[in-house]
């Protein structure tokens, strides 16, 4: 297809789909006679992915390419090519993490091999956890092992699904693209979940006497 | 305390605190007779705050702006304060969503009736649910209203803890904070205990014959 073709499939203008391809996000496409070039449904796919992790994931160019190398570079095993892709989600400062944050690192660490979860001893989430877990403890808001296990346990369970689908892909970059997919847009889809209960949570418990318009829990029959 | 002292207890540097002052993240302290100013513990608590928002939920200076003047608004009843922090945290397009996207809104919004959900009409996590519904059905990964179901069952449960705690603050400010804090740095705390989990059952799950370094299931007990 024509970059207009990919452009009006893909819902991203064209001068944005030329920036792509400038900056390596995108493969070229198959040069043609009329001194254009032509795009296939891989291109397609690649580009709901770009799109996906900078709208949806919130990533910038830089961490985009660097997630996107980790997908095409097939001499990794793809537990690894996962673990990768993970690391290249989240960057991490050089710098050594305040002494609150180590002291957390080593709780995380503890609970992990409590967990017997193999995880790579850089991975990004290590540290994330535990720069998480001590600002809530700041804020007086306590989350222990019990805690994250509570939670663990439910993503574990959530997890073994995601896993099973992305190696069902036909082919090794299949399964790393989705795998990634899944992590940045599942967290989304499970983040704004969580909000819109916090809201409704919210609004059941507020003393307000007027009663919400959608509740199902009206005291009286409306009139007629 | 002077500003030295304020900085020393947050971690954050003088040029950054003098930097959210001039943004108006953080009230201005009072007025000491050596042409400095005094800060109290509520500065340092509301710097904490800002850190976290920048920090781990990733906003910027304008958002923050926004967001802390939910919680500093108190003509608002709390309920209402706690839905537009939400709305604060999330910015969304004015443009009309794509079709395929506002077709999926309409399911959510019905997803949200089905569970008698009081969401606020424009809460942005409709329409954030519904991109990444979206999203996901573009790579082939279906996610119908059972497993939205699924996952807000947790929440719901989760969230019922969360609103309780934020209830038990001793004043509005401190419930609104503290709804921001859960908000914020509890969602980056669930979204890296999955990292974890996906990263461990991707490793659990790998053909890699060589057992993992911290898995309890290893075949046989070690030598000696």
């Amino acid at each position: 297809m024509k970059v207009s073709e990919l452009a009006k499939r893909s819902g991203v203008s064209i001068p944005t789909i030329k920036y792509y391809l400038r900056e390596g996000l995108l493969p070229t496409g198959t040069p043609t006679a009329t001194n254009q070039s032509s795009y296939d449904d891989e291109h397609l796919r690649r580009l709901r992915l770009v799109r996906a992790l900078i709208d949806i994931g919130g990533l910038q160019i830089a961490q985009v390419r660097a997630t996107l190398g980790v997908v095409d570079d097939d001499s990794a095993p793809l537990h690894e090519a996962f673990g990768a892709v993970m690391t290249g989600l989240a960057e991490l400062p050089s710098s050594p993490p305040p002494d609150d944050v180590a002291v957390a690192e080593v709780d995380v660490d503890t609970w992990l091999e409590s967990r017997s979860w193999t995880v790579a001893p850089g991975a990004p989430a290590r540290r994330r956890l535990a720069e998480a877990l001590t600002t809530l403890q700041r804020f007086g808001i306590a989350m222990g092992a019990a805690d994250l296990d509570q939670h663990a346990d439910f993503a574990e369970q959530v997890a073994r699904l995601e896993v099973d689908f992305a190696l069902a892909a036909p082919d090794r970059v299949a399964a790393v693209e989705t795998m990634l997919v899944g992590t940045v847009v599942l967290e989304r889809a499970h983040a704004e979940v969580r909000r819109l209960a916090l809201e409704a949570v919210s609004a059941a418990a507020r003393p307000d006497p007027s009663p919400p318009p959608t509740s199902s829990r009206s005291p009286s029959p409306p009139p007629g």
